[in-house]
């Protein structure tokens, strides 16, 4: 009998395991092509399982078409053993081109000491999942089945869904960005935003110029894509408008990538005037300018600060990338992309050939809260407990920590140059200490910013808050004690 | 009084219109920074319109920063006439890359008759969405709302969502993979997952094979990427294995791209020798296999054939990619790559530099549909669906038309070799008579297929299809005649 080594493991179906038993059988050549296998009735008795399981057991393995069951006669193997073979073996990491490399090498998540349990981090910048509204986000969902049916799970349009791209016309226009040559495409985020815009404007070598420091994902993503990164040192008021000029000239760059509101990881919000420096600058020396609105939802201790867009009234030279996912739902993979008509044309061809489009369902969902006003009390009620949790954080780090200068005015992080320590000797320590949080070097796309760190809090309890800076200020007295 | 010249629209929320004026006031310049606003009393009074809209104007452009109350004095204009300028004017289209071109030209919906109200489509493989079961899917979005709250919404990890992947692993053992030294990488689907796998493993100018014809997106892919496609022919059994062979020596190319399980366009299911004597050509050769699962679910008329990868046992050498996107929500962005572990945690990097990765609702809400047996339920019921469809093609296209061959066996397309008819001729005539199809040189990555179509037909009704075939073949009989 073919089961005689058969033994029922109580974590798993039962006709899981016959199904798994007999293919085993077949492919060690226990069982031949043409073999017959006991009756349904005998192997339930053999084993004292249930007669239901052996007979899905076998139903299954015959909708493979490995057995098969010929009425009067019984049922028969009738796939032999498997022909597999363990030797078509490649080297897989030598296979890999200078893209492929760099993406691997450049990614933090791999790169960068890991969260594990108990730690109190301070890398992370997503948003806090429990002001996330979830019954409205119920009803969303209800109601956009009510509407569009089983349309939301078939295939939608490359540049989005309309209904969310008309909403975000108008929003962006209410910013003061006059949108009648413009477009927006739909995309899964500000990464794939940024790596189309960067994939299909340079090429390999072509300079690209952008503050230091910066967001890392858009080093990562120059570097992985070849570009010739010439970084702009930022003053405590938004990258340096001379140095800029100076750089321009010198390397007539394909763009300008820059964070005005919220910057990454500083957290500066640049003011109207060099804003319109910058603006100036670029349109002087047609250079466009790509421009992150990076957590601009969020500005909360400055008034109304119109993105840099909205300076160049009907002319097309800036790039919008939109995101609310610092803020909202980042699960839902959807930013967008502003700009001129053509261009948006030309990108949603590229859209098409990456991922055709993004999820139908994110989109009517995501397009369904923004337009029953969910959205707007939503910030309102964002906007109040971060800057609450801000400024918490700033006492706390005020009252625990040594530093030369704590950077920028809001956001979801603190940017915190500490002057003399470096931060990658000071995280090892608070490491060992259950505390971590991102070195300041990795937004610098040169050197840099070793004496720098970022502490994201957007989902920290006020007490671990309190318990992790404490912790930080005290490895931070070790340290200096050893200097 | 500033709203003299207001008008009211009835289908935009007042407070919206005031809003706007507002603005246009403002940006004209009728509106001075400083310039004293009308109390909300009185625009109520003047404009006939509830009091509450003109409070939420207001409120809104206050939050804006354009205006300000002040207690006991009134609400000013603080924001000046915008400084828009109209001249920072850029020639997009001279500054994209070969890549970004390539994109544009190539895609088919932009080159490719487009559909019109009223016309019978066969140009579409997307599945019927009518068979979706939306009431378990908005059952399965209570469960995980339930099971998961709020995390659902938040960032999830690049690799995919682990439930899912374990779902996906054990769906491929069933296949006969073995899985052990192996990973899944959850992508956007299959134009994601090639697009990846072309962009890390070539670099320009290097040689691919695939079939020929082809899945067009694949050539899409490659042709933008500068890869050097060479095409090996199709037999009527699939792709001929001695020319595989002769092209394999004499370009040592990357990898092998192919589609065994009714392929894209053919519809022909490759059988087992055949699929052996590929695996062992490209063994020998040290050239990868990347195997496009494509709509292997839908197998009907043929008895189970496991994918290529099955044949590889412990090896690395074959690449599968995996979708439901044909039959199954296409909406939800989900497909897989199911590679060598290593392989899989580089393509995680990748993928985490490209779009950091799917939407986690979207394999949340997959993977409850899949795990609760909704899947197996509903395959059954499109494969007897799908293929009672393609049989009533079938009877119709061998009444109607003249032709040198079908190709295939099933799936959601039938795809015809007309002998000695151009079939753009034939297509420029039946869109005079409002019927589309897909013509098939774009399948061909060289010349080829000028005299065969695409028939997609798993959206129409047979109504339609029977009305839509004899069209085209009363088409084809004026152009016969005429020739």
């Amino acid at each position: 009998m073919i089961f005689s080594s058969f033994k029922i493991d109580k974590d798993t179906p039962i006709y899981e395991q016959i199904e798994k038993y007999i293919m085993i059988q077949i492919n060690d050549g226990m069982l031949q092509k043409g073999s017959k296998l006991p009756s349904t009735r005998e192997v339930s008795s053999v084993l004292k399982v249930s007669r239901n399981s052996v007979v899905t057991a076998y139903e299954n393995l015959e909708s493979r078409g490995i057995i098969q069951s010929v009425k009067g006669k019984g049922t028969f193997v009738i796939e032999s053993q498997q022909q597999t073979d363990n030797d078509f073996v490649l080297k897989w990491d030598e296979r890999f081109n200078e893209y492929g490399r760099k993406c691997n090498e450049l990614d933090i998540m791999k790169t960068e000491v890991p969260w594990k349990k108990g730690m109190i981090s301070f890398k992370s910048i997503a948003p806090e999942e429990k002001l996330f509204d979830l019954d409205e986000i119920k009803r969303d969902f209800q109601t956009i089945c009510a509407n569009e049916g089983s349309k939301i799970l078939n295939y939608g349009y490359a540049k989005g869904y309309k209904p969310l791209i008309d909403y975000l016309l108008k929003y962006m226009e209410k910013k003061g960005v006059i949108i009648q040559n413009k477009d927006i495409l739909i995309t899964n985020g500000f990464t794939e935003s940024f790596d189309m815009i960067i994939s299909v404007l340079t090429d390999k070598g072509d300079v690209v110029l952008c503050e230091s420091p910066t967001h890392n994902t858009a080093i990562k993503i120059m570097k992985a894509r070849g570009v010739h990164i010439v970084d702009i040192p930022m003053q405590y008021d938004g990258i340096d408008v001379e140095k800029l000029e100076k750089a321009i000239i010198e390397y007539n760059p394909k763009m300008l990538y820059i964070i005005p509101s919220y910057h990454n990881p500083t957290g500066i919000v640049m003011k109207g005037e060099k804003r319109q420096k910058v603006y100036n600058l670029c349109k002087k020396h047609n250079i466009p300018i790509v421009e992150d609105g990076f957590n601009e939802e969020l500005l909360y201790s400055s008034s109304h600060m119109p993105p840099i867009m909205s300076l160049s009234g009907l002319g097309n030279g800036v790039v919008y990338l939109g995101s609310l996912s610092k803020i909202l739902f980042p699960g839902l993979r959807v930013g967008w992309i502003l700009a001129d008509k053509k261009l948006i044309s030309m990108l949603e061809s590229v859209k098409r050939s990456r991922t055709i489009h993004c999820s139908t369902l994110d989109q009517a969902l995501l397009c369904e809260y923004l337009n029953n006003g969910s959205f707007e009390k939503y910030v309102k009620k964002v906007r109040k407990y971060y800057r609450e949790k801000y400024e918490f954080a700033i006492r706390e780090i005020k009252n625990n920590l040594q530093y030369k200068y704590i950077y920028g005015e809001g956001g979801l992080h603190v940017f915190i140059d500490l002057g003399d320590i470096d931060a990658r000797k000071l995280l090892k320590c608070c490491y060992e200490n259950n505390v971590i949080f991102m070195p300041g070097d990795i937004f610098f796309p040169g050197s840099g910013g070793s004496t720098c760190m970022r502490l994201g809090f957007a989902r920290l309890s006020n007490e671990d808050i309190k318990k992790g800076i404490k912790i930080i200020g005290q490895s931070e007295k070790e340290i200096r004690k050893q200097v």
